[in-house]
């Protein structure tokens, strides 16, 4: 997408052959920085410190940092070290495991000599790939969309109502929640987003914001604690969110307070999608609130909080008195039973397994009795 | 309750004889400030900028106002217009209203020679009764509690997530939602309270955590995302709030958020109270969610946060991008149907008309067909 009229992926090969630049998103919304990343340790930094966020975005990060491991050493030893260093580095996304996983199996059976110029070749095939997958979301969601502005009246916006950052940023173009909202827009659909701010990160309020500013798409920014209050006054007619982890069966894990909007949209009868890239969906996942494991965080990120001091500096600021801790899960897990329909590359799904079975026959899974 | 080992109430007449002294609850939990109020237009700007807030208090600090106005004119035009000009200040909660027509009710018989001196007098047994009511409130929370303790293993501390801050910053003393907390605490039960931070005002985070952490009980601050997670994994035995305005019937409400909170208590069998005292109830309302006006404050509370800077100052910092305006109501309501039980000084009520009527059989209620 554009910042400031020039196109942009959030992340790319370098022009030396030998790195990958990212855009630095914990500089957001105050700096636009670019960030380069030389060593698999790099890619694992820039994942862990979340320079990078978004499960598809960490995929194709782990996927390129891959690649730098390899241009150094080839080996065996040095494909199983950088895949687990990359693994180890954000446990809740499966988009990680998929990547890893996916170059790995690929590179395996290679001879070492060939290893490098493939592992960038995979790499750069899954970034395309996820802009591909995004296209088709954005598809198959404007298909809802549309559907709702022919219940407007004329020239009333749809209002939408999205949590964190499921957007460009968050892919490596174009976005997932984001992706029927662009095409809505582009389309000159009237369309409002709502933007939960989404502490303690404020993905939404920094990243989704910005993103929405610079593609000229109308957006008003809420405190987390807002939409419920407006699904019951009738000003919200979708939620799309997105999702670090869908289980076969369709529940959806995604950022920290997801569920209770999911709530509030079914207490309203307003309509509560996921959009769900199929690398997000771990089909070996059943139960998501039992099986998935949940980052806990740092303290840090709920009692602190950087912004922009009037003289355009970024400062850090404690918000809670010395001595009181503070308790930071990441995702909760929004159950199946709340989800209106997964929104997938395939088209729209019902949030369960025979739903998503429909839609991905092909897909193995794995044996109930394994 | 104790500031570090002083006793205080947050407000109190000044030793002058001529002015009012609260604590300047803008500068929590950073700094310990007392303000003094001379005039009632002090009292006035201190409930808009909410140097004092929370509905008991904003009563008390409004029945004051009255006084400060009448010592300088007691005429029937001066306590007419302090009246009105303090019931502009704040538009949802209901004792503000209650506080000024009961003193002007009290007061306009009586010949204005008379009237500062029984002003002073009403002010001082409003915040008398608040702290009165508030103990009550206590000892009718305390017994749910001491049942959820009597349920958990021995040892094992009973949670309790809390929203905003409806403790002794909010009244004169004790607290609404917090007292029974501080009563369960201050008789040895093992208690534990999730402090929500309640953005975008982070009453939660700088009010609530800072009076649990001077009273020495244990608590743990977490994002308003977090508290749904943290229910379905088992870790919330109860939710108490407080309450700016509670319907005839039973909705009840509170901060932005709450209702979020109450959808999620829900889901999860979580019981869900919110402490009531009786000035809180509004016993002409009976539909809260079209009657109760719902007070939209500045769009900056929610682009902009203070907090302290490491040298200790405190700064305020942006954290939206340039461009992106944002949306700010202030309360929400939550649905009788979701309120487990209404904890009022007399006792603990079902969240219905009847379950008050009950209670509160003496009240005034308007005649429906009116």
């Amino acid at each position: 997408m554009k910042v400031k009229g020039q196109p942009y992926r959030t992340i790319w090969p370098g022009a030396d052959g030998a790195s990958v630049e990212i855009i630095d998103q914990t500089r957001l919304p105050h700096d636009f920085a670019v960030a380069r990343l030389r060593t698999a340790e790099d890619a694992a930094h820039a994942i862990r410190a979340m320079l990078v966020r978004g499960a598809p975005l960490i995929g194709a990060t782990a996927a390129y940092g891959i690649w730098l491991a390899l241009r150094v050493d080839a080996s065996d030893a040095s494909l199983r070290n950088a895949g687990s260093m990359l693994l180890a580095t954000r446990p809740t996304a499966v988009n990680l495991r998929w990547a890893v996983e996916r170059v790995t199996a690929w590179l395996s059976p290679l001879p070492p000599a060939l290893r490098a110029a493939a592992a960038f070749e995979r790499a750069a095939e899954i970034c395309d790939e996820d802009v591909g997958i995004n296209r088709a979301i954005g598809a198959a969601g404007l298909a809802i969309i549309r559907g709702l502005a022919a219940r407007k009246p004329p020239g009333g916006a749809v209002n939408v109502l999205t949590h964190c950052n499921a957007g460009w940023l968050a892919t490596v173009d174009v976005g997932t929640a984001t992706a029927p909202i662009y095409a809505a827009h582009d389309e000159g659909l009237p369309i409002h987003v709502w933007v939960d701010e989404t502490r303690p990160r404020n993905q939404g309020a920094s990243l989704t914001a910005w993103e929405l500013l610079n593609h000229g798409v109308r957006h008003t920014v809420i405190s987390d604690n807002a939409g419920g209050h407006l699904m019951q006054h009738g000003q919200v007619d979708m939620v799309i969110v997105g999702t670090d982890r869908t289980t076969a069966t369709g529940d959806v894990c995604n950022k920290i307070g997801t569920y209770l909007k999911a709530l509030a949209a079914r207490d309203n009868g307003v309509p509560f999608y996921a959009a769900v890239p199929s690398p997000s969906i771990d089909w070996r996942v059943r139960d998501g609130l039992r099986e998935i494991p949940i980052e806990n965080r740092s303290e840090r990120e709920v009692t602190h909080l950087s912004g922009r001091l009037p003289d355009g500096t970024v400062a850090t600021v404690a918000l809670t008195p010395e001595g009181s801790g503070a308790a930071n899960p990441a995702f909760d897990v929004t159950p199946a039973r709340l989800v209106t329909g997964l929104i997938t590359e395939r088209g729209v799904a019902e949030a369960s397994e025979a739903g998503l079975g429909r839609l991905f026959p092909d897909y193995q899974r794995p044996d109930p009795h394994e």
